[in-house]
């Protein structure tokens, strides 16, 4: 073990010192100021390096045998999910759930509900998808979401420019003929791909003279395609409209009435759950990659002073897997630590940061995410979102590789400060100050009878307009009157002649209680989809003597149903026994499958168990006999035990609860031998 | 009070007899198989008087002092919906859901998941919203889902017809000068408006010379306005789709993958909740018409032989109105019943579509549902959706008169065949015959040689289709080689020559077991804001002895959250006990919210009966001694209690679940006297 440890490091050491080496080449550059377009290129560079251990992490990493094709089988074949239209051919990048998925779906999103709605008194709200244009121009999404694509000349065949690239030069790296030092030149672009522009694009594009797979055609220049779909609101054609790309804005545009609904006061949060749309070039990669998915957000508004929570001391200890920036600069791996020392050291930025990743890690591993499997990732500054300022991204190990299943940034107040630009709405909160303070105000008195006169009917917009006025105009206006006698007032097109008989310009002192402050925003932003489907790959398993026998370990909280209630056969007598344990499940809502179809019992439990049932309840000839008993199942141990009958519901309910361990109802109740592996050929 | 009745009754009376003069005539026309357009005239006749009936009949029903205007205040002022993007101007037809809206709303959702998916044990499916044209072609929504719309030539406005006639009317007859024959033509075209057709529409625009209202402009001719929004799905922008009008159709193409998961057995139903959108011309009247909405949807699949269910027997005693076809034609109002009476008279079709309905009631009650302002109304046979072949409503009396809140069709087999036909994938499913049953089959056998040897590579394509080909294709090349010794092949655009050495047609006798059918389904589908609203209009309140003082009487079940916990004043010693039951709560599962914010316990009470808290605990001075004790007051009787605090929260979580009621709680704990109705002035 140790000696392999060291054949690992021998390695990965020099990879780890080459990304070190580019790292510090980055800090320095930055440290003097270097050229923007230097800078840029020693950090591509850093990426690359950074890919390259990575990647060679992974391989290096010990195997599990986890088989996707069997797994995805199993999720299709028991309609889990598939994909959606499939009658019609087909659509890439949707996917419906079926009985199963959605289920556990509404298990996740209602575990989520209570873990962070009702535990951190979150307020929730459902906004439309459906969102006019002015609203997605101020929050950056109409200019800047978009990804770089080249159509083929002759067919408009769309292709996702770097996937294409990418997919193109790794083929022609398999042509064993290729001279070394193109195979090289490919290997560095495949390398750095992320990190090119439009132009270098392009450029590469052109140099390695790439066309269509498909058809062999040119390929158009690079264009920038917006990730939103588009359509138009209402009969006329001419109010444009997106879907959501995010639920986050229909949380920033009610800012004012959610601040009034917590009476004024910061902090507090408000979370949405629903559906959002991008319109990817080229999805593939089922639930990872679609166009249609549910997001869970959560806007978390503070003080942008007060950036710490009481809260923070009930979860210091918590040990958790960082892969910060630094780390990643340094080629260093990602280390364990408590979130208390994390914060204390900088590492994150700040308390309420580490408050929510912290909860982030506790939900991923109730639902069933492998913690072993589990880090945070800490955004490098060049490649946080346009309106982020620190980013943690909580990433599973798939068969994918790391996966971002939740984000966790520090929006601080872009969107805020946008949506107040675009509407003349000002999105702020007040916060007491410790004392009153005084300070100087200079305000801007309209005059109203000479504006009246003046400028007859628009003299109500005019004066309105002055009344609103913040310091630096109100400023601009004193100078202009001072210098020019007098002062243009553009409002929408028009231009007002202001005179100095219309204005007077005021400064006094006033005794100050409140300040006004933008607050800040922390979210966590939870892709659902990618959630589940890291969850069904850490809970995939094949029994021990017998692999065509795939289940899933799910935990009972997010099974899609928790107990099935099993017949032996399809005697008579058993119909009443099956009547009253399905009413007591139903009464105490525990969700149940009644299987009475043909077939043995072990194959009957197989199938159960594909579909994740935890527990299984037995009707056989024992049951018949006073005092009535069934036998009970567990899904992961195939142990049984047998219990009477009018115990039985709530015995599950208690399973299912995690109010008592399966260990104790082994040690409680007498144990039921059965050899369900003998039972293996009929299958 | 008698007298009154008679009074009411003499008025309606021979309204009711001219509805039944017009019906029998109705009915003999139909009879007689009289010429459509003479139908479809004494049908809107028939219309016309019926509303008449019917608006006459809400006049002179007893008034409730109802003011709407009272509780959309509330509503809005505490957040439970507001308009979308207020702060961009907001959007027609699309409203935000706040904290309490949306908890209510998510409450009832989860209730309808237990309250059918659970006890019916359906198959939920989570499909999505994008929908591809072909799909909604084969579903009738591309061609027939829109409404009549004209535009303003000069600005291009829009307006929906019907309404753009009602209100130009209307306003007409407002003139006192108007002459009494155009008041009398006017009436008459209001009160037909929903029975013309396009050409009739047009021409009243013409006759009356309605101009835009706005700007008084020539308006163009009507057209047809399809209520469905499109968009483009990928980059090529050649794929064109909308989002879904209802949530039906992601159900009917997983027809084949959910008859698999039921084991290939029916019958078997599936649900579905999610948004749908409707691009309606003009909307209005807040969530009662929406551009984006929460539909929830059962799709029931029954072998159409057996329209029976077993669990009919346990819901056959319940008694609902009903306001059939029938009684709508001859001008009688609607009749209560029990259910079993209705079916077994015939005037609900069958068991299944009854069962679904007593379902429906059974479940309106449940979350608020006045049952006196409840009724089932049947649809006329000219007002039924283009698949439906029966239709119940479940209406709702609110200020806008009788609101359609869940729609109860029987689709019968129409979405199934069309898709089926779209597709050529066979919807149908299997039945076992009581005894095997001899056939006689027809079969077409390519000879594959011959075929292949004259249409080379298309051969495989030829063959397939010849081996798939039903009943009467068989049947007709058989008579074609018989006639002609040949047959056209036709397959997409091309045409292929068959011979009689390509094909020998076989007929034999076959034993069967099992008989292939198109199952029908019966559909339930629930707006869930319009039953959202029904349930605010039911349940507002406002206390007699205080006027401003309104309030929500919320079936605890739906109430956003279910208990609030006040500290009577900002003593420091309250804190432990907020913190101790506040804990006790999170633990049981129950939503509350802590109101530790300044102004007298009785002000505070009120905030929290606004957002329709059922109960409210609060510490008072009393909490401080022991044994530590804390009072519980009830909505809407204001009455209160004093329990102990370690009982506390298990008590509210026995009367949220219905497990205790009220009165019981009184007459077992001590009553604490409070003069809440003292504290008026300072509101
Ligand atoms: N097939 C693949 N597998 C793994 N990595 C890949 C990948 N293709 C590209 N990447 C990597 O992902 C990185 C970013 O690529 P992007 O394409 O820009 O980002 P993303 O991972 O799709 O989500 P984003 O980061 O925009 O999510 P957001 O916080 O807004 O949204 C919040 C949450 O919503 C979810 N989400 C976002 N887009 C989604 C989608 N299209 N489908 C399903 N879930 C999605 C996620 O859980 C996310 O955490 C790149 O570095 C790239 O290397
Ligand atoms: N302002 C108004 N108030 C009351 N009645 C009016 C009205 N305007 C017109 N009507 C009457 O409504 C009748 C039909 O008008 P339509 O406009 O054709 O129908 P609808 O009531 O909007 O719903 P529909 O019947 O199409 O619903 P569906 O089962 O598909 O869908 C199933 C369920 O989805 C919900 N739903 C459908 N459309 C909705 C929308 N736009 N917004 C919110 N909920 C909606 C409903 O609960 C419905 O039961 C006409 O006779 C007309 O007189």
């Amino acid at each position: 073990m140790a000696s392999n440890e060291n054949d690992v490091n021998a390695i990965l050491d020099p990879l780890r010192a080459a990304v070190k080496e580019q790292g510090d080449i980055v800090r320095s550059l930055k440290q003097s100021n270097a050229a923007e377009v230097d800078i840029k290129k020693a950090v591509n560079e850093l990426k690359a390096r950074k890919r390259v251990l990575e990647e060679k992490e992974l391989l290096l990493a010990p195997k599990n045998d986890f088989d996707r094709q069997k797994m995805e089988d199993l999720l299709k074949r028991r309609f889990f999910f598939d994909i959606s239209f499939a009658i019609y051919g087909g659509v890439a990048g949707q996917y419906d759930f079926g009985p199963m998925g959605c289920a556990m779906k509404i298990n996740l999103i209602n575990f989520w509900r209570q873990f962070f709605v009702l535990d951190e008194q979150l307020l929730e709200v459902d906004c439309t998808c459906l969102t006019p244009e002015p609203v997605l121009k101020a929050s950056g999404h109409v200019e800047r979401f978009a990804d770089l694509m080249v159509k083929d000349v002759k067919t408009g065949e769309c292709f996702r420019l770097d996937h294409l690239i990418k997919a193109t030069l790794q083929k022609r790296l398999t042509d064993k003929k290729l001279a070394e030092d193109l195979k090289n030149e490919y290997d560095d672009v495949i390398v750095k791909l992320d990190g090119y522009n439009q132009e270098e694009m392009n450029a590469i594009l052109r140099k390695y003279d790439i066309k269509s797979p498909i058809t062999g055609n040119d390929l158009t220049d690079a264009i920038e395609f917006n990730l939103m779909f588009s359509t138009s609101i209402g009969p006329t054609g001419q109010v444009k409209g997106y879907l959501r790309p995010e639920t986050a804005q229909g949380i920033f545009v009610n800012f004012k009435r959610l601040l009034d609904f917590n009476q004024g006061k910061l902090p507090f949060g408000a979370a949405q759950v629903g559906n959002a749309y991008r319109n990817e070039i080229s999805p593939r990669s089922g639930l990872v990659r679609l166009r249609e998915f549910t997001m869970a957000e959560i806007e978390y508004f503070v003080d942008p002073e007060e950036k710490t929570t009481e809260k923070f001391a009930n979860i210091k200890d918590i040990v958790m897997n960082f892969y910060s920036a630094c780390n990643q600069m340094d080629g260093k791996s990602m280390e364990s630590m408590t979130i208390g020392e994390a914060v204390a050291n900088k590492i994150v930025a700040n308390e309420v940061l580490g408050y929510f990743m912290t909860r982030i890690y506790l939900f991923l591993m109730k639902v069933g995410v492998d913690p072993k499997r589990f880090r945070f990732r800490q955004h490098m500054s060049n490649e946080m979102a346009h309106y982020a300022c620190d980013c943690w991204d909580a990433e599973c190990l798939t068969s994918y590789g790391w996966l971002e299943c939740v984000g966790c940034a520090d929006r601080s107040c872009f969107d805020l400060t946008q949506h107040t630009k675009a509407t003349g709405v000002r999105l702020t909160a007040e916060k007491a100050l410790p004392e009153p303070i005084t300070v100087d105000v200079i305000e801007c008195v309209p005059q109203k009878p000479m504006i009246g006169k003046t400028f007859k009917n628009v003299g109500k917009v005019i004066i309105d307009t002055l009344s609103n006025l913040d310091e630096d105009s109100i400023k601009q206006i004193e100078n202009d009157l001072n210098t020019n006698r007098e002062y243009n007032l553009i409002i929408g097109d028009e231009t007002y002649k202001l005179t100095e008989d219309m204005v007077v310009i005021r400064r006094r002192n006033k005794t100050v209680h409140v300040k006004e402050v933008v607050p800040n925003v922390i979210e966590p932003s939870f892709g659902i989809g990618r959630i589940m489907y890291s969850i069904w790959e850490h809970n995939f398993r094949v029994r021990e003597d017998d692999e065509v026998r795939t289940f899933f370990s799910l935990p009972p909280i997010i099974a899609p149903l928790k107990c099935s209630v099993l017949p032996l056969s399809a005697q008579e007598d058993f119909i009443p026994f099956i009547k009253t344990i399905s009413e007591d499940l139903t009464r105490l809502d525990i969700s149940h499958k009644i299987d009475d179809s043909k077939g043995s019992i072990g194959r009957r439990y197989a199938r159960t168990d594909e579909i994740a049932i935890p527990f299984g309840i037995t009707i056989d000839f024992d049951t018949l006999k006073k005092p009535h008993t069934v036998t009970l199942r567990e899904r992961d141990s195939m142990e049984q035990i047998r219990a009477p009958v009018e115990e039985i519901a709530n015995l599950v309910k208690d399973l299912v609860l995690g109010k008592i361990a399966w260990s104790d109802v082994v040690s409680k109740y007498p144990k039921f031998e059965q050899q369900e592996s003998t039972m293996k050929n009929e299958l």
